[in-house]
């Protein structure tokens, strides 16, 4: 499959260049997804920036949390339908129709989260994603009461929190380096 | 000095729960400051997100790069300008005071960077910080030729978008969990 | 295949209660698309308001104009996309996939239309388009002369601007009667 | 009276070269108000369309509807200042003030309809107008059921939504052709 | 003719109460204008802030300046459009309408001063008093510039600066108190 | 100590050739604050003026009124905060420093007035000088209600209210003529 003219705006690394454990990195990936995902090619530039990011977003989206992985990459591609970030609605929006089975609920999110039907526990933390994203100084003591009473504790709103929050970082990665997502997440799961 | 009444809206780990690389992070802190910076008691509450956090954080804030200390700093102060975020802001802009040993600087950082008299180079990264925290849908070749053209290589820029980007990440995560600044920030490099 | 829990917020004309006309128009749609678009049963509940919608709509993207048919979809979608409008995003997604064989293209036109590759008329109008949809009080002689410039004539810049125009008006009708769209938009040409 | 230096920014049709269906309009135009609308002969350089959206207005404002005509034309000048378009200001602040018999409640709309004393009906439609408008992403089932609370039907609550979706239709022809009013409706019931 | 059914949502002095100064001030208005300007008598309730209201108004509006009071005028209406303030926008868009001797110039300022054809200068004057008015953290030496340029003095960018600055306060004054017109300026000089 | 490169972007007037008046209210701020605020030399351009300006000023800050005074520094600063005034935060988060005692009361003010622990009323008031410097329109009579609710008569209503309307004008004057604050401000209070 021909793959989009550009990872990056900027310049990337020869995969044969790196580090062995960032080539074992790269090789996990092949074997997992088929490819290596162009955000870690982008990353490459800067090796120990891609190990910390590798770290983060694997602790954040793979790790054991209250919130479920379906939830984790939903809120993901929530906040990036909010920045409409490209290369993140189509990377994390394969996520959600994989994990979930249903095709509908990637479009939802990717599209407007408003529409679907959702239970009150995922919705709470859809607009709580939504707003921290857009418009920060409006959250308050309210916003946490809401998820509370929908049954997050204080572990599952820090980790929520931190997904959205780690979203808006990596929207903006995507941004500043024009990154295009590979092509094969396009095909999956429809 | 008396601190703030909460240091998170979450519930904080004791310090003495901590495992000992967190407790000798703690103590390390401690020696070079004179105290644990509320954002990582915070982010106690989840031990490896902390661990990340601070790998991400010295990795962009401490390590060699293309931009100086000043500079980065400068870049986070404008970020939580962009998002009116109290912690970073106080913070940071004590941060700005102590490297720049000018008071004022840190004010124009944080209260409105245009009208710091600035060289072209640091006027272009704190436009492209501005940009690329309130209007990343509007980041374009463009602005990396600004960048460019005051003479950032590409590990420059990706360096400037990630500091960016991080503190996009953490304003927000000062929100969702209402962190409080030390109070010792305040009285510092004035 | 399921549909969605409801077509419209409001109440839906039984089909069989229908004017021999609308019937008629029912049953074409079904011959050529294998079902009667949401939209359609949305506005029967005030049949003659279905009649001018429908004559308004396909003159606009059926007849002959100086913008192609994918062309006059392409601006249908990132209308939308500037109004987040769920329904319009899916149906007018299909069609850009369907007329111009790329999945892809329809994925960058609903989710962000500047990360795609495209001549500069396509890039000029879709330009206009956003433009006139988010901020019409800017629109200028300029924005104009940018069409002309690429070869837009004046029935071009009427065609188009109508076009833009018809999506403002459907968007809302969709979010004012939260109209779902038809399942099958989902499934076809991936 | 010396006419606006231009009808439209685009070429308008000779009115000796229309149809006769056309001319008929025109004439009739010219018996009831005394000059041809400019939005009409703007719309002469695409005669179907013209057609198209005469149909669509006339059922819109004339036909019968549970909103009085009054009501309708509140909605197109509320919608109208909104998106600040001051072709559709004019006409249809002439008509609020030849229907009502009430210059000022004229202005009101125009300027600020929000000081206006309504009933609870009308000011329930005006901030539904205001409201799709301006951010329809907002609307959902409360604000249908705030209309339902005054008393709007389904049908009511289907002829306010093309109202105002009209309107959001020709304020943004009129910007896109940057069309001028006639100078006729300024000296008309004041 | 009957009065609105409030002056402000605040306490109104009784005139026979106040001062013999501002006594004479309301006489003279009542000579002048055939009445007292509900704006005086809603800050009559606070007589010293009436008096600097006044001396700052009649200065800033009516003593000699590079600007002519036409100029002058249309600023105020094009910041009190720009605040959509329904009180200054009737009492001053009168006073355009009178002083200009042209009906359809006020309604243009009132409803959207592009549309005027206007000489460069007034149109310079009107666009730096929107931008100031709108986004005021995004005026800097270019907006200065482009007012010399079409021969406005430093007095006279002054003049126009604080005349766009004092219609933000009067504007915010009459949203605050709810101030409502006299109905009186509705009819004249149309 | 040096001075900014500029007090303002217009000319300014030689001190030794004001009227006595004038030049007795420069001596007055060097006896009372050791310096003459640069707002003053930048209005010196125009003498009426600056009178005028004073004369609101001292009545609004200094003389008899319900607020406090520490209460219309706080307002002072927290509509600067909304505008991004860089003059007025230096200027005002002094006196809200020096009045107080508090410096970290200025910083928050001046950051983000929401972290602040205030008594209901203060919160109050910075609510209403928020909303009615950002979204005047939006302000209503449930504004007003919420202010007396904490105990505001209407003179307070009305201090309040011209407290923040003044501020919206001096912050358009500094940016319009990119006003720079005396140094000393910063060091003072600390």
């Amino acid at each position: 499959m021909p793959q989009p003219d550009h990872v990056s705006a900027l310049r990337v690394a020869d995969p044969t260049d790196l580090d062995d454990d960032l080539k074992a990195a790269y090789a996990k990936c092949v074997e997992k997804l088929g490819f290596v995902p162009n955000v870690l090619r982008a990353y490459s530039l800067r090796p120990q920036k891609l190990r910390n990011f590798m770290a983060m977003y694997n602790e954040l989206m793979l790790a054991p949390s209250g919130l479920s992985k379906l939830e984790r990459e939903m809120v993901a591609v929530v906040v990036s339908a909010a920045n409409r970030c490209y290369y993140c609605l189509v990377a994390h929006g394969q996520a959600v129709r994989k994990i979930s089975g249903d095709a509908e609920l990637g479009e939802m999110m990717a599209l407007n989260y408003r529409v679907a039907k959702l239970d009150r526990r995922q919705r709470a933390m859809l607009d709580f994603a939504w707003k921290l994203t857009q418009t920060p100084n409006d959250v308050g003591d309210a916003d946490r009461g809401a998820l509370r009473e929908v049954g997050l504790s204080d572990a599952d709103i820090f980790d929520l929190a931190e997904t959205i929050a780690f979203f808006n970082l990596s929207n903006r990665m995507a941004y500043a380096l024009d990154m295009m997502p590979n092509r094969e997440y396009h095909r999956l799961d429809r």
